[in-house]
């Protein structure tokens, strides 16, 4: 096998022609096997075999910088670079991440996650490389889905002062993990299919013809350069309209052409753009059918490429997903937005049904509020469905936006909390902390699927900023029978004892129940309280525990800084000094990849590490005590 | 007098053309005469006086919605829609604000206050009209600095998919606050200028004369079109291509040309750019002159153009400006950051002395700490200078291109705090809560002007992100003795005494100092310590605080929730359960403009609130441990 030569960087450039060849058909089996067993990123990992190779031909790493926008297309980086034997260990707890790391190897320029950042990224380190007077290249690799996101743009416009080297290559598959949208992918488009020439055209014939006389005769000698002109003028004119250099549109696929184009490139004395065109998901057939179900998949078939294991239960995400498509039926006034992540967040199903009503506005976090914050100014009732880890783009727009005016803009928060396998950049693990901060909002976190219903068709109701914050994965199905209607502000008591009481929020009333029971088998009766609404909190409900337990255990699933519990120790503490507090939240620093309860263990929220702290609570207190006696 | 005729937005209406030239030069009368009293924005209102005429008399307000991008200058706008007699107490405690505030009238149909958010609000409301079958128009006015705003892209990239009239006003006038940088600045400027054309042929001559042959012929044939589509084909194209259409340029202080063209862009059924040339400062001299010192003024002197107080004090800007030239005179590594403010921040001098290692990257905060991240990455020592509020926006990018990997990259973060007469845009109150949910960051709050020099000096030298937050202003120059060198973490006792104790944070150690003295000159003496460190926070520091005191006051300028009190609070509680605490910090909600001193009042932060709050927590004390003592 061709693949087990290479084992650095430098191994790849020893191939021959054919052996590029044979490599880049044995990249892609090793993928789809490794993938089918580990889950992982597939479609975005086939569709760069060709352009990982021709960068790795074209420069030379670890020396020359090279930064891969989201990240998640990096696979192919990560075998040439040396880290093939580890692909069994992919995204489990302590293996390798699904994205490029600095930690992990010298090749890895810089940490990316979320989407975006490369240019800026890569821009940073070029201006480094000339501030220190050192010598290499810096290539910043961005997907066209990720071209919708601002701050590439912001990116762009600095890039064009560059007068040293910098290069971007687009890698344009002509989708976000859906398709994509927006005037950006109609121009590209246009370049791929050679339509821009006939859109320039129709435009200065259009604003000619508005002109008598001349007009006309302008039109002639135009129609007249067409030929020669239309590949070489129109393509990129958007970019080199910016002050970039524009070398393109390149076969993706093709090894040869693309490092000859990147050598191009590195002759030129500021930013180059390369286009390179792509298919998301080649030479798999499964998923060059259905790239956006192989973007991010779970252990799969080869053969059939379904899934390995059947889903079973409903998630968050399928009740969100259920629950907004009824409500939307009965108030033509709901209408939601994405950014870019329509399977993700559940709203396929709402675009189908109502696609006057459905806004995927690309990947764009920071438009997508901002325009709900418009549409709900002008009276319409916008959801917001996102990931809590990449709603923290839109902080600022939540703040300034959405939260001043006191619009109603309902956030739909999918994967808040630990969610496995992607890592640091995605846990959702700080939404309470910087939601909660701002004013004028409102944070609820469902139990279980049936609140989560609920609190949506609440949410819609309210006429403020509201957010839902839900886990990833399988909706907790628990507590059936406790479905107290919601009230603004107001949590719910589940079971109420004496002594002990665990107050929890989201995901952690699931927890807290099952510490419940296991203490319940030893002998143990503990109250058990649901938050509901993490912001506002409360009150009454602290008080009723605060006045008939001696231990209060406040749990989240979130950091502590900022949290439920230090706004709610802050009040006991005010109040009811004599009682003691457990805050069980998650300690000041990022999560790794893995299996989410695995992570849950190692932190201390699951449900045996919060008893283990419990008893030596009650034994430490016990132990003050008979000290207290002694001494009287 | 004209002006005297308007008071709704209809008025304009009724005037001729003859009428239109005298009031814009009474407009422009009343702006400079008002502002010199009360200061305020000038520049940037004066102008758009003409375009925003011709906005009135192209459009019904309020059926019709005009956003203006930050809002900064919509001082016309509210002069036309009948406030002109609310000028006296704009910008004061309970006076009409600087900033369009949809509260204030129907005519604001959309807070803003940060840049580049108009487009998407536009949007967001156009949308709402098109679900809902309304009928009226919706205009975003941005300024063509506003336009270096990442969102600004991501809502035109959207804007380009609509299929009824949506209006965007790009108003021209070269300049954000400062002079404006980038590509697409460059781009704007070869339209005004006529020279993109130029930059097409060059683009094409370049490309085609690589082709033997027929290159020659087409370039030929190309020049001979030169003359007849120079100024048609040219202007927009960029926009064009992204499917927007493009109307202009237009002279910006033409009404009825205005006008013009904002009727024949009410015709289209889709997105239009409507390109204004417009002159900052416009009509009175010395703002034309100078229009970045024009733009945000305090009262001045209408003839000579020269504030009226003479600046006393060094602000923390000014102590910031000559530290960080003076440390990076000895490390080549130290580099600076500006999101558009260099003035602002008090960058310029650095600017001058070392221009190869300052990066101006127009108002664009995501790519301001992204590129840091990526300069840090590569060796350098960046420093990000920007506002606290502005800060919000690239909340996403600290957490996840700086903080994960742990860059060293230093934040300089101005206008901390209350900042007064800008309003609740503005305050920048969130920035501890924000940045202490952060894994790994530092967040530092000098007391005063030496611990800002020393502060930042240590920030340079520490290996991580780490944050700086100063308020505007006036440097305190008190506490002077009192300079421990700066140690990682720790915190600073001032006076040590017992029983009660004030920890303050950042501003607030001088309003504790004069709790301090206040007090003692009735005969309490008081413990002041200084945390300097809000992340992590000193604990040595509060157990001998706890050990000595029955009371400790936390004190921070910042929303309570997710700030220094909680966290230090819960710490307090776990340990010293009998300990009291009294935590000052802002309340949960925004805060309105006026002048800080009444605001600080009116928010219960200044030295007599807390004294009245410290005495009435004795008397209940004294009043507890009387009833104790009977009850025994």
């Amino acid at each position: 096998m061709i693949l087990e030569l290479i084992n650095g960087p430098e191994d790849i450039k020893k191939l021959s022609k054919q052996e590029l060849d044979i490599l880049s058909q044995e990249i892609r089996d090793f993928l789809v096997g490794k993938i089918s067993v580990t889950g992982g990123h597939l479609a975005s990992n086939l569709g760069v075999v060709e352009l990982t190779m021709a960068i790795y031909l074209a420069f030379d790493l670890p020396k020359d910088k090279v930064i891969w926008d989201v990240g998640h297309q990096s696979y192919t980086h990560k075998i040439l670079s040396g880290r093939r034997e580890e692909f069994d260990d992919l995204r489990q707890y302590g293996g390798i991440s699904g994205f490029p790391k600095r930690k992990e190897s010298p090749c890895d320029a810089f940490d990316t996650g979320h989407s975006s950042t490369s240019i800026s990224a890569g821009l940073g380190l070029a201006q480094a490389r000339d501030v220190l007077g050192e010598d290499h290249f810096v290539v910043s690799v961005i997907g066209d889905g990720a071209l919708t996101g601002g701050m590439a743009y912001e990116a762009l416009n600095n890039a064009a002062r560059m007068n040293k080297n910098f290069i971007i290559i687009l890698n344009d598959n002509n989708m976000s993990i859906s398709e994509n949208v927006g005037g950006m992918s109609t121009y590209l488009n246009s370049i791929r299919t050679g339509e821009g020439y006939l859109d320039l055209k129709r435009h200065v014939t259009n604003v000619l013809s508005r002109i008598p006389g001349i007009g006309e005769q302008i039109i002639d000698k135009i129609s007249r350069t067409k030929n020669g002109i239309k590949q070489l003028l129109i393509p990129g004119m958007l970019f080199e309209n910016m002050g970039i250099t524009y070398l393109g549109p390149v076969d993706g696929h093709n090894v040869k052409a693309l490092s000859r184009t990147l050598r191009e490139a590195k002759k030129l004395p500021h930013t180059v753009l390369v286009h390179v065109i792509t298919q998301k998901g080649k030479g798999y057939a499964p998923a060059e059918r259905n790239p956006s179900k192989f973007h991010g998949v779970e252990p799969f078939n080869i053969i059939t490429g379904e899934p390995k294991k059947k889903k079973k239960d409903p998630s968050y995400t399928d009740v969100f997903s259920k629950a907004i498509c009824r409500l939307a039926e009965q108030d033509k006034r709901i209408v939601a937005v994405t950014a870019a992540m329509p399977d993700g967040t559940g709203l396929k199903r709402f675009s189908r049904l109502y696609p006057d009503r459905f806004f995927d506005v690309g990947i764009a976090e920071e438009h997508a509020v901002t325009s709900a914050a418009g549409m709900a100014a002008g009276g319409l009732k916008p959801v917001v469905a996102v990931y809590s880890s990449f709603l923290q783009r839109s902080f600022d727009q939540i703040l300034h936006d959405v939260c001043i005016q006191n619009l109603p803009v309902v956030f739909a928060i999918d994967r808040a909390g630990l969610v496995g396998s992607d890592g640091e950049t995605h846990q959702g693990i700080f939404d309470l902390s910087y939601l909660t901060a701002i004013p004028n909002m409102s944070v609820f976190a469902p139990k279980n699927l049936w609140e989560l219903m609920d609190g949506l068709e609440f949410a819609l109701s309210y006429n403020g900023p509201f957010a839902l914050r839900y886990p990833r994965g399988g909706a907790y199905q628990g507590l059936k029978n406790f479905r107290a209607p919601i009230e603004y502000g107001k949590g719910e008591m589940i079971y109420e004892e004496c002594d002990i009481a665990l107050l929890a929020v989201g995901s952690m009333v699931s927890t807290g129940e099952h510490v419940r029971q296991k203490l319940k088998a030893e002998g143990w009766n503990c109250t058990l309280a649901n938050g509901r609404f993490v912001k506002p909190f409360d009150r009454e409900l602290v008080d009723r525990l605060a006045k008939k337990h001696w231990l209060i255990v406040i749990m989240e699933e979130n950091v502590l800084q900022g949290g439920y519990g230090p706004g709610v120790s802050t009040y006991i503490h005010e109040h009811y000094p004599h009682v003691k507090i457990m805050n069980i939240a998650l300690p000041d620093s990022y999560v790794e990849h893995g299996n989410v309860s695995l992570l849950r263990k190692g932190l201390g929220i699951d449900s045996d590490s919060i008893i283990w702290r419990l008893k030596k609570e009650y034994l430490d207190m016990e132990r003050q005590n008979a000290e207290w006696k002694r001494l009287k």
